[in-house]
């Protein structure tokens, strides 16, 4: 097990001993990291609150949670758990397999996370947030949850597989983006978007289907749906799954 | 006194024996922590910069600051101040009664904000901002200061008690949001906002009193003012007071 | 050599002997670090990552990077680096003299940026952006690179000298804001803007000449070229040069 010496560990910690641990870095009773990971310097792991039910932090197998990241006690991530830096997120998340969050992501905890889900930069989700598998959030996009705020109301957003949220969107209370939809960069969306259709605009509009977006690399390719041209990070049993689906 | 066998206390530093001190933080000398304060690991505080005028940092009675935070001497704060992860706070800046900073907040300094406000994550605050009691700040809101930037003119925002100002807002040099008013989310708010109005969009303009929005919990209750239906947090004492007025 | 005690510096590192590394921070090998430099606290600089090209982290004379701050091997910086707490910066990164960057600067690396450029708060910096000498950046601001994400096809927004970006703005794809231009907050910028134009709006629009915009500072004088006006922080040589220029 390789720990740095500067690192803390709590006595109850339960780390494989194929993990690596940097500098720096407070692991606290209630987690249990899987083999393989690495966890980075300047780092708190397991951090107790009242607003968790007593269970740990759980992060699967062959993770890589880069430097100055927070991870509360009582949320679970399954194998594949990638991070940027300064990450933090609270307790009672639920994500599946190969969550990537990037750096400054803010995870308000009390929300679902599906399978291969990919968070670029300083994305801010807010609690009962539902995020299904193969989704793309970039930069700067906000999952809202109270529809007047401050109240004691809670309507999370909902984000159907395969959808991308474009940088500087913001998702008002309670609204769904559906299959394969597409959220352009600095729309503020105020109601449902269906499947595989294009919003954009403060407040955002429809402009159509997806298909009307063509890839600017020459090839004349739709850019959408994405599944069908852009693989990078993906596994290739899960790529040969979408081929065979479109 | 229960401070961290890592923290890096400074010989002047003055701290409340009730206090808590977390691993890997630096108080440095010119700062004053007062009773049963708890601050978290991988803090900083009391930088010391050429902006400060040489008062110490000063943070009231039972305070709680969270991780990675960064607090320059020159600052003051009442009781109860919380704060998320990696908050900055520059010099000049002072607080009331349980100011609450969410994470990533990054106060500029040189600014005043009232008692028992509350700000979500990631909020910026330009220097010679003016917030009173009882606001609200959510998500990715800035408040600017730079009329024409770059230039050395400096006209900062004021928001007025009660007031509300949702996600993803931008408020434009000068301008004034007036007492329980309401600004929309994503708007970006060029003018002065009148007493309980709404405004939204981009520009902002004006949507109407802040009395037709009913709240969602299928009470038929106006959501607004707020403090007739919203209590979580604050004193018995603040909120009968509020009860009272209403 | 002031290194501090609690430092952790590999063997291979390169630091000038006049120069100050704080308390918590970790220097790798990979990193080379001129003379004057101060680091803060709670740094981790030289970071290895798959991206890189083997070479180095290269710090020039003089810099001041603040606590919480992460460098990954592979860049390079001109004297008199400024950065703010919490900065990002990834491999590739190529910054000429005194590039000054605010807390929490998320720069995502393979980019290239002039003399004297200034980043406040919180602007994100995607792959393949190229900003010229003396460009102004405001919080909030994010360059894109992907014109329908995801993809990989990368598009870098190109910034001209003088021109400034106001806060919360949105550069998308492959767009170049001209010389001396102004990009006015909350805008989402989806065409270049030619020189000394003033767009806003989204989707930014052109709103004329940037010599409509007077300081508001009771003068009468044209805000823009800002130049003429604004000079903080600058040396005197480039100052005159400016003005010799105008």
């Amino acid at each position: 097990m390789a720990i740095h010496p500067t690192a803390l560990i709590g006595a109850a910690a339960s780390i494989d001993p194929s993990a690596e641990i940097g500098a720096f870095t407070v692991v606290h009773d209630n987690v249990e990291i899987g083999a393989r990971c690495v966890v980075g310097s300047h780092c708190e792991l397991g951090v107790a609150s009242d607003l968790g039910d007593g269970s740990p932090l759980v992060v699967g197998a062959d993770a890589l949670i880069r430097s100055h990241s927070v991870f509360y006690a009582g949320s679970s991530f399954g194998e594949g758990l990638v991070t940027g830096h300064r990450v933090t997120v609270r307790e009672g998340t639920r994500a599946g397999l190969n969550f990537q969050i990037g750096t400054l992501g803010d995870i308000q905890g009390h929300c679902a996370i599906g399978d291969y889900v990919r968070f670029h930069s300083n994305v801010h989700v807010g609690q009962h947030t539902v995020i299904e598998d193969f989704v793309w959030v970039f930069p700067y996009v906000v999952f809202t949850n109270d529809p007047h705020p401050p109240s004691d109301v809670q309507q999370g957003v909902t984000v159907k597989r395969f959808a991308a949220v474009a940088t500087m969107s913001t998702v008002l209370p309670g609204v769904t983006i559906g299959e394969g939809a597409l959220v352009g960069a600095c729309s503020a969306v105020t109601r449902d978007v269906g499947d595989h259709r294009i919003v954009s605009g403060n407040p955002a509009s429809d402009k159509g289907p997806t298909s009307l977006v063509k890839l600017r690399d020459g090839s004349g390719r739709a850019a959408y749906p994405w599944p069908a041209h852009f693989h990078r990070g993906y596994p290739a049993e899960v790529v040969a799954e979408w081929l065979a689906a479109v």
